[in-house]
């Protein structure tokens, strides 16, 4: 039998089981979070490229806004920066200074130095007690695990594949999102090295696979749009859903006017996986900012260098409504969002129809 | 509500819906294709690359071991070999000639030169009223849809776009089959200048786009291994399961030994995208031949004249064992296929797994 009331929503205590994905960048507005934890999911702060003093601001403001349980995620990163990757910079350099004339970008505007705030922002949510942390691209450290877990903060952790699921149930996690090829923004994949374009296994495939080989609640992430979608992840096993790019496109979500209309005009065909933003393997639809950069040869630095020396042309082309030269992060799913809709009838909606479908 | 009994099976004529994937090289044996049928699903000839005569015969043997429908599965290309591929040869043949050596392949047993019997198997199956005519890489032309419908002859078209189930469905095919990427073997992507390794949407995103503008029944095909599969793939609007994998699992598969305990023994990890062993995109497991040809540069050549060139190859690697020279075509649900299992038995649990899934 498949009931819409799993025991994730007891882990999490949130009323249905849908998580609004932790999406980095400003897209995941106080708004937006508050109105889907209010509506009985579970909203999250993309915390990762944010400072501490802003994180903590934030998380109050949300507080105000909702008493329900939400979520604040932050990238887990482990990867070395050799020193190849730095002589590299030059080059990297002549092609973001090339790409940002078009935005009018002085060239001593692209910076290399990312300070490194983890610990920070960790302690942040510490002290403000939040009470789910979500994680991308690794675990917590097993000190922090340890600390999150005394202040009975639950902790979720987004993975790839089978054994990183093995990896984050080991460690002490309480729930699983596994995310499939199909999800937009960054691969979640832990071992870049490994999988350097991330471990792209489809959300179909991936679910019922880390359901056998791990004992938590599993939320499925990749493709999901509506009642359809989470019909579907429970039968494969899944005992909830995460939604990234159909929260994108609510009324209450953060990003630029023409990256939503972007996202209700485009189609399955038009997203690709690239590093050229961040560094890290991401889906986004494709535009001119990703296909110039391909055609230069050059190969991206590693995370989060890669994300600092484009900032500034990311910020740009945001000031300048310049889509081509955004980071359009979005899944496959793209036929599936046909409007703005605000948070809650989102969730409403994709409830009634799962209801629908279950008879 | 889900049910099982979908209006795909009586546009069939089948019991359950369930279709064995036709593909191509041997593996869909006569008792395969036989008794998927008898059991209630439909069997699939995988008949691309077969001699005409060798085709007749195997229909008639195939009816021979049963009165249900069964389905003959073809190729349809329209590639254009320009004349640089040709100029290209000489490179490969080198390539070939290296990676050969490790099985004892003479110089001369590389061939280019592929005759062209599209006409005359689609004569054989329209001469031996084939109930079923399933398509991949494109529909079939218009004369041949037409005769085919005359003689009252089902046809099915694989797609991985909602752009070719739209051109599919003008074309007046009765049923299609939408490919995630997800799935194992070759990308039936329409047209491979569009999409150099296939248009790769994950089966959990593809469906529910594919069922949202298309009016015909729509068969989900790519990761699905088991019972929750097929109420997953129902869930998100299809009215079937095409299954390759698991049935190349199967007791009845004609795949060598050393593939099939390959497959029990692989993970989600394993499979890549490649174009080395056909000249078009196809999903398989990782092996020698794969990475040793990438690690060339060469570009492989346009479908079919590399998959004639690499013929020789895969055929003597059947002969010696050499699993490493073989192409291993598999899906990524691999973790889900546990053992050996009667094709009979697949369908039988399968089934009554989603039965208990819907309770």
């Amino acid at each position: 039998m498949i009931t819409l009331q799993t025991p994730l929503c007891d882990v999490l205590n949130i009323k249905y089981p849908i998580i609004q994905a932790g999406m980095a960048g400003g897209s995941t507005t106080v708004e937006l979070i508050a109105n889907v934890s209010n509506a009985g999911g579970l909203g999250s702060l993309g915390a990762a490229y944010m400072m501490p003093d802003d994180l903590r601001k934030t998380i109050r403001d949300i507080k105000q806004q909702t008493d329900r349980p939400f979520a604040v995620n932050l990238f887990c990163v482990e990867d070395i920066i050799n020193t190849n990757e730095r002589k590299h910079e030059q080059e990297i350099k002549e092609v973001l200074i090339s790409l940002g004339k078009n935005l009018g970008i002085e060239e001593e505007h692209i910076q290399f130095q990312t300070p490194d705030l983890f610990n920070e922002r960790f302690q942040v949510l510490i002290e403000e007690e939040v009470p789910v942390i979500s994680t991308a691209f690794g675990i917590l450290p097993v000190d922090k695990m340890k600390t999150a877990k005394k202040r009975k903060i639950k902790v979720i952790s987004m993975v790839t594949t089978v054994k990183e699921a093995m990896i984050a149930e080991r460690a002490g996690v309480h729930v699983i999102v596994a995310q499939g090829s199909d999800a937009g923004g960054h691969r979640s994949t832990f071992d870049i090295k490994e999988h350097p374009m991330g471990a792209n296994i489809g959300t179909f495939s991936l679910i019922p696979q880390v359901v056998e080989n791990v004992n938590i609640p599993v939320v499925a992430a990749g493709g999901v749009m509506n009642g359809r979608g989470l019909v579907a992840a429970l039968a494969l096993g899944a005992q909830g859903v995460q939604m990234g790019t159909k929260f994108l496109g609510s009324k209450e979500s953060g990003i630029h006017p023409l990256y939503k209309k972007a996202l209700f005009e485009s189609t399955e065909e038009h997203t690709v996986i690239t590093k050229n933003f961040s560094g890290r393997p991401a889906r986004g639809i494709k535009n001119k900012f990703i296909e110039e950069f391909d055609r230069t040869g050059v190969h991206p630095l590693a995370y989060p260098i890669q994300n600092t020396a484009t900032s500034d042309i990311r910020k740009e082309a945001f000031k300048q409504n310049q889509i081509e030269y955004m980071a359009l992060w979005a899944g496959q799913g793209l036929r599936l969002i046909h409007h703005e809709s605000h948070a809650e009838m989102i969730i409403k909606e994709l409830m009634d129809e799962a209801e629908k479908i279950l008879g």
